[in-house]
């Protein structure tokens, strides 16, 4: 079983395409092949409208309510980068970004390619706790990196750091409405205020920020931490399902799920989870991973980063990626004795320039599937298919029936 | 209203049938005509994706949420035939089987026909209590039984005897994975093990076996318990409805939920539940039981069986059967002050051999019914209908809208 994704793919009619969306404008041959002979419908990841994130999306289509478990992405993304989460650790995604002040110059400090390394060690080495928190820091790709707070009396209910906006002084860590009598939340934000504090100064002066401003570059003389999350609790995948399942992926907070259901961790050589991501490096890796486990599921990021640009021409080639993928998969995987589902997360339409919640066309190809009358991948065809519009939480089930390995509930 | 079901008729494509499912390529002019002048739809009994057991199935399309009330198929087996459930029984369907020491020859005992009434007679006789718990064990149609274990005590939460295999010894009853520890589970397994054996001791040598082996038969000397389960309590059909509620049935398991949900229980004389069955005799009773009650369900169980026992043949025999009752039905009731849902309680697809979680063809007709653009009855057509796709949860609320007895929510 296979569930091949285009991250944030779906979308709506752009003015400039003769009001087609993206998918419809691009040239996908193969993603066609799949819908043709496959059996069409649209996905709802949560419900009619709501707008998933990718961790809450991928939660929801592996059959993890997102209403029960989810309690913020922050331990996602600090699993994803390396740092274990335990009950009662708060965790959260940190930018490095430049400041002059309290004024954001640069919310990703330059796009800096090199140097966190060092730059985390010097905050691990430098702050190894506060109020006797221990404090866990982790870089990752670019600007990208992770912050865990562990000790006695947090509480995950606090505002963000980072104000998504540049020009702007940073905020302050509050403990949100409804929470200001909550102490642990209110202890919470001074420590993460503080940290703040005390990254700047260990950053400003570091011998890899001295060497940026000599070259040009942003220094990356702070962390903005956001994305607050508590340690979740899920059940492994093998122990639901049965099943040995992998994960191809390409971004943290989605490998960090991936770790925290104990499902193997697949990174394909030259997934860069950009642009320029090596989308045939990916799909050998599917099918690699294909025949060494029962479940996989594959994540291209490049589609998302479009929409969220707003940049329907990046959008569209990254979608052509993502066919040139599936072009790969069919010519190597048996679909004999296979089944996937090409969909994506969420949709990211270039004109909202985040997720939205629209219904995302979904196409299952492969062992025990009816083909119906659609004949190619999009939002309008597969609205017409077989299988009608149903949920992310559906998507398990629907997958086990067409592999028959679904148990019957009943006599 | 009328719920017109044929048992397991939706299914999926076959190769010698040009890709058709064998409701596509059954000659069905009357079906037709229902999806012709009617709604359409695609219903999924239980949710997208989920194999539907026949008790499940017909609990979900009347508004009982199996996930709510379902504990086994054994209680309607009991009640089927016969057999009152109280709570804190334990029942259990059996069959009368052919053993060799513990080695099962004939799970079915030869498909014996008559005898098996003084049979249970015997075991009755002979059997009356077990460790202080009473033995209620009555026959059915050919090799089909039923047990209940009443007493103090008891849990359902055993495994099964019967491993639905010859040439191997049937099993012995333990409790299940996660209640090693649950005494009365243990308990009950114990007792079902002593009346296993009990039951060959007091079979073997009865006169009705002495009779098959003299006449080359194999003879059922044994009991094989399986689909244990335990009482439910379910709110009886006209108190949760308000109407009068009657079903036309051929099988055990559904009767004995007919007969839990305290409705009319209708058996047309010629119904055989085999592919023999009078289907003109079963329309008959249903426009006779549609003149008398408000509200009638009624199931053809052939189309099941063909594809159970993966014959596609047999199944779109079975599906031309079905079509030749609705002709009936079509010609003798009046349709301005009736409507009827004709669909299926789930697909059991020739290519899987048992039940699917695929959706199933379902087609409105009659009173208050707006027609679509879908002109005839099958798995592809009408996924293009109407009302879209949706779950046998809706069914009731449906029908009720369009006999126009639905109470408004709301002001």
């Amino acid at each position: 079983m296979l569930i091949f994704l285009g991250d944030g793919m779906g979308g709506r009619p752009i003015p400039e395409l003769d009001a087609k969306t993206t998918i419809e404008a691009a040239d996908t041959p193969s993603l066609d092949r799949v819908a043709s002979e496959g059996a069409c419908g649209m996905m709802y990841p949560i419900s009619p409208g709501v707008a998933a994130g990718s961790d809450t999306a991928h939660m929801a289509i592996l059959g993890y309510d997102p209403y029960e478990y989810y309690r913020g992405r922050g331990p996602f993304e600090a699993k994803g980068v390396g740092i274990d989460v335990n009950a009662g650790d708060v965790a959260f995604r940190c930018n490095f970004a430049t400041v002059e002040g309290k004024m954001i110059v640069d919310r990703r400090a330059g796009r800096i390619k090199s140097g966190t390394d060092e730059l985390a060690a010097a905050i691990n080495e430098q702050i190894p706790q506060l109020d006797g928190v221990q404090i866990l820091f982790a870089d990752s790709i670019e600007h990208r990196a992770a912050l865990v707070l562990r000790g006695e009396g947090l509480d995950e209910h606090v505002s963000e750091v980072d104000p998504h906006h540049e020009g702007v002084d940073y905020w302050d860590c509050k403990p949100l409405p409804g929470h200001e009598h909550n102490e642990a939340a209110q202890r919470t934000a001074d420590i993460v205020n503080r940290f703040v504090e005390r990254s700047h100064e260990v950053l400003k002066g570091h011998p890899v920020n001295k060497q940026r401003e000599a070259d040009g570059l942003l220094p990356a003389n702070i962390t903005l931490p956001r994305g607050v999350g508590a340690a979740v609790e899920l059940e492994p995948f093998s122990q639901r399902y049965g099943l040995d399942g992998a994960m191809v992926i390409e971004v943290d907070i989605v490998r960090g799920l991936a770790m925290y259901l104990d499902m193997s961790v697949i990174t394909a050589e030259g997934a860069t989870g950009g642009a320029d991501t090596d989308e045939i490096a990916i799909a050998r890796s599917v099918v690699a991973a294909c025949e060494q486990h029962d479940f996989v599921l594959a994540n291209i990021k490049a589609p998302d980063l479009g929409g969220h640009d707003g940049d329907f021409e990046q959008k569209i080639a990254a979608i052509e990626k993502v066919d040139r993928a599936m072009a790969c998969i069919l010519d190597n995987l048996d679909f004999d004795h296979a089944v996937v589902i090409l969909t994506a997360d969420h949709c990211t339409p270039v004109s909202v320039g985040d997720h939205s919640g629209d219904p995302i066309p979904a196409a299952f190809f492969g062992s025990g599937v009816t083909p119906d009358e659609v004949r190619s991948y999009g939002e309008r065809s597969c609205s017409q298919g077989y299988l009608g519009h149903f949920t992310g939480a559906d998507v398990m089930n629907l997958l086990a029936n067409f592999a028959g390995t679904g148990e019957k509930f009943g006599a």
